[in-house]
């Protein structure tokens, strides 16, 4: 890969790496005019891990030329101190934090490598997996006698984006999402379909731009009736009519990630993160 | 709920807040031993909403009597001044950081709440809901014609923590990951299914403590035979066994959460994430 002139960002932790990725990224959103080529380097969790980490990165500065960023969120000081003697930009997410916090919280701190949600935690792990399980069952329309345990429903067209947010919103936070397609029939009239009649204060709706859809869906069935842009554009037209019409609330998937959409029907549905 | 002698937590964003809050938690778990009341405070966009915001904040202090703390990742600048304002212990990852990037990248932020990968990176998009689509086909032994068209293949006893790992891999990471449950026939010779032979360097094990397998079998199917400890311990010890002699990587779920089992394997296959 030529790196000539791209700015090499390094993620560094002994854990994971996901949350210097996830600041790092966010940080980086800042400055979109850049090329940037983004490394992970995860479990650093020794002297000898850490070295090979270093040179690695000073191979790659070798063939970009410009001076790399390291985002760290190393958790022992004696590594820390190694990095930072390096000739990087690095932004040490836990030696800048760590003081002013244990000020916060009259304590100090325990050098231990980030621990996150997870089986390590049994009753939001189960949770959690009892929310995945169900969003499985349900997935693309499947009982939908089962809706009245839903936390919430999600509708829209094929390919809008509906699973990937519900099972975002199962994984992470815990909430039983259901989907339900829109197809043709339920569009003719947009009016909601009978099933649902019983679930309005759950129903959220998802749009997104008919030349986004017909991209997503030309790359599944090309040049099918269903991918074309005249069909996408019928769709998408239809569901918005329908949700304007039926008070549904709109969230709009060419302009969010998984992430934020998912963020978003928590948000308007006052659920609660399970924490 | 009682919230005398509880921190309270805050993350406070303009976007998802799942920056914010991923941080903060891994700050957070080097005080172990405080007691947390989390709050997720999303899309604080206006000054409205950052009115909002602070009187909820402000409510809760009166219940807790401790000064709260706010993880933010605020991009407005005149927001960000009247948070700092308050009398909160505020930690603003943004202000912190994005004059020192400016020095390294040699460019003026433009300050735009942040954008994380999704349906707006559509090439991106695509390839991580074609393996959501593959693994949730070959879930749970489903289709094991289709292992050659796997990234990687987690094996384990039922309940060991396959199924999420999987769907995390996918989601996060765009890998096909294929799951294979190792049931009581698999394990009476502790000997690697015929089917997976031609698939051994994608192959790798979960294992779990036999307590805590315990636990989460027993809050599905109580006093079952399936839950019982004596086949937790059995099966485990089996599986651990056909790692050993078959050569197979192990990871623990009961010390990793799932994020940590996902990246492990990532790590471990040499796989490199989806940019």
């Amino acid at each position: 890969m030529d790196l000539a002139g791209k700015h090499n960002i390094y993620f560094l932790s002994d854990r994971t790496g996901i949350s210097a990725e996830t600041l790092g990224r966010s940080l980086l959103s800042q400055f979109p005019d850049h090329e940037y080529h983004f490394t992970s380097l995860p479990f650093v969790d020794s002297e000898n891990r850490l070295d090979l980490a270093i040179a690695d990165i000073q191979k790659t500065t070798e063939r970009s030329g410009l001076r790399p960023v390291i985002f760290s969120t190393l958790t022992n000081p004696a590594l820390r101190q190694r990095l930072l003697a390096e000739d990087f930009f690095v932004f040490d997410f836990f030696a800048t934090y760590l003081a002013p916090l244990q000020d916060a919280l009259h304590q100090k701190a325990s050098p231990i490598a980030g621990q996150m949600h997870g089986i390590v935690d049994l009753g939001s792990y189960l949770d959690r997996m009892d929310a995945v399980n169900f969003t499985l069952n349900v997935d693309d329309g499947l009982r939908t006698k089962e809706y009245e345990h839903a936390d919430i429903i999600l509708l829209g067209v094929s390919r809008s984006g509906k699973t990937p947010t519900c099972l975002y919103l199962a994984m992470q936070f815990g909430i039983r999402a259901a989907n339900y397609p829109l197809i043709d029939e339920d569009l003719e009239y947009p009016r909601l379909p009978d099933q649902l009649g019983n679930y309005r204060d759950k129903l959220y709706g998802l749009s997104i731009d008919p030349a986004s859809l017909h991209r997503i869906r030309q790359a599944r069935r090309p040049d099918s009736r269903y991918a074309s842009i005249e069909q996408c554009r019928r769709e998408v037209k239809q569901v918005d009519l329908m949700y304007k019409q039926e008070g549904i609330p709109r969230l709009d998937s060419s302009s969010m990630s998984v992430e934020e959409l998912a963020t978003s029907v928590l948000f308007k549905a006052k659920l609660h993160r399970q924490f």
